[in-house]
């Protein structure tokens, strides 16, 4: 793999997105690719296609396209997904719960190992998923114990920011933050925030101006 | 406000990160903001926040910078969220109901105001927001009746794409995605995807890439 200095977040998400089409071609039977047909199920140009693999080297044939499981080997490499990550999520409520529901983050690597809550009526209680809520107090601890790189924010707006600075008083250096604040982090760890409101920001835009309503 | 064509998809997205700022600014008492301080606090560069905005025409003024309260209402026009909007929720599992407790929501002019299931146990409750969860079967209709125009699938991913068929026959052109697959919609429909695993890819690529663990 070439080594790579900055690449456009755009493209990390494609590829991710690249990925998924690609597990999909390989269950319904298909052994090569090519970049039209690739970028037409992800809804980009094959241009855009070439281009983001190009950050990372030389993968399809020219004129044939990509072999669909060897290209997908090789973007778990690009996206490091090619190795299980332990995760610990934070607020078991409705949406925490959710999250640890999901069934295809553990067939990803995606493994949910510990989960953690402030209120006493739930420390101690079970998951559906067979984890034990834990006492967010124990998070830096149990962080080193179940060497988990990455936490998960499902908590309420209010506790977002505090429960972020555990993660990186624990060495925590990427966090994922479901709730609608932005936390402020030291440059040492990445926060990716999955926010609602943009994406429906996003549609009432297009229903406005692309659609027209 | 300038006739716009093709504005970028990351453009929209932004804006809409500008506007939350802009709520904290002005929450903090802030009158002015230079594009400079508003694209320190979005993680952007101060010529990537006049570039977005000039799509839309001259918003800031030169050495002064851009008033908070006239900008956040530009741009909600702009995001077209500067009127409320009707939501159907469809899946009542723990997801479906995270997205109605979501107060910021209704905050922002997202309404929930219809929620759906096809399990028969669930059908005739009452959610916490006070709607009763109605038969997905009659989704056609409740849409007419309450002016539904975004719909959000919380489903399990088999059951997505049965109920995109069934926002798009009742003519909701525009649909939330939360399931973890993609979703087909002919091109009068709009879909934007949520998918947990693409930003876990974000973090993970770049605990590998730019943190190098």
């Amino acid at each position: 793999m070439k080594k790579t200095t900055k690449v456009p977040k755009a493209t990390i998400t494609r590829l991710s997105i690249y990925y998924r089409q690609l597990e999909l071609l390989e269950f319904d039977g298909y052994r090569m690719v090519s970049s039209e047909k690739l970028a037409w199920l992800c809804q980009v140009n094959p241009a855009q296609v070439r281009k983001d693999l190009g950050y990372f080297g030389e993968f399809g044939v020219r004129g044939v396209g990509y072999d669909v499981i060897d290209l997908q080997g090789q973007i778990k490499k690009i996206l490091a997904v090619n190795r299980d990550w332990n995760l610990a999520v934070t607020g078991i409520g409705n949406l925490g719960s959710a999250f640890m529901e999901r069934q295809n983050l553990s067939w990803r690597g995606f493994k949910c190992v510990a989960a953690f809550d402030n209120d006493p009526r739930k420390i101690g209680q079970t998951t559906p998923s067979g984890l034990k809520i834990k006492d967010i107090k124990d998070l830096d601890w149990v962080v080193d114990e179940l060497d988990i790189e990455i936490g998960v924010i499902a908590t309420p707006p209010s506790a977002a920011q505090g429960v972020a600075d555990l993660f990186v008083d624990s060495r925590v250096n990427a966090i994922l933050n479901f709730s609608p604040t932005r936390i402020q982090v030291p440059d040492c760890c990445m926060v990716e925030n999955i926010d609602f409101t943009v994406r429906l920001d996003i549609l009432t835009y297009k229903l406005n101006h692309e659609i027209g309503i």
